[in-house]
């Protein structure tokens, strides 16, 4: 069974990473873009194919380990 | 107009941050968890509401700055 994890900065959070890619793609010349948020995505895997056993699995990693729930939000889509 | 491109590493292209994620969950006693390969996500406001005009600036921003093409490949999706 897979799953997509997606961590973003929640609203209001500085993101000078964000920025930084936004003026790297003015001076590129890539015209048009008016705002860059970035986020990190997880590709995971899980064992077995008990869906509300991964679902608890996975909750359970987001909220210890792939996203630190303070400043950011995470989103779960399985395949 | 809003776009996520998501950038994930090419499937054999080694991953040390995933490897290092999946030993994590592994101690934090997170069970279940067979494989972890970790990407990148930027959300992307865009001027305009021309959708071909964003797409083409989209590919470009993609293939000049937010992608390595030869490692990674990238998925754009519009909102």
């Amino acid at each position: 069974m897979k799953a997509r994890v997606t961590v973003t900065l929640k609203s209001g959070v500085l993101d000078p990473q964000g920025k930084a890619i936004e003026g790297a793609l003015k001076s590129l010349g890539v015209a048009g873009v008016a705002k860059v948020r970035q986020g990190k995505v997880f590709d995971i895997e899980l064992e077995g194919s008990d869906r509300a056993a991964a679902e608890r699995q996975l909750s359970d990693a987001c909220e210890k380990l792939l996203a630190n729930t303070i400043v950011e939000d995470y989103a779960v889509d399985y395949d």
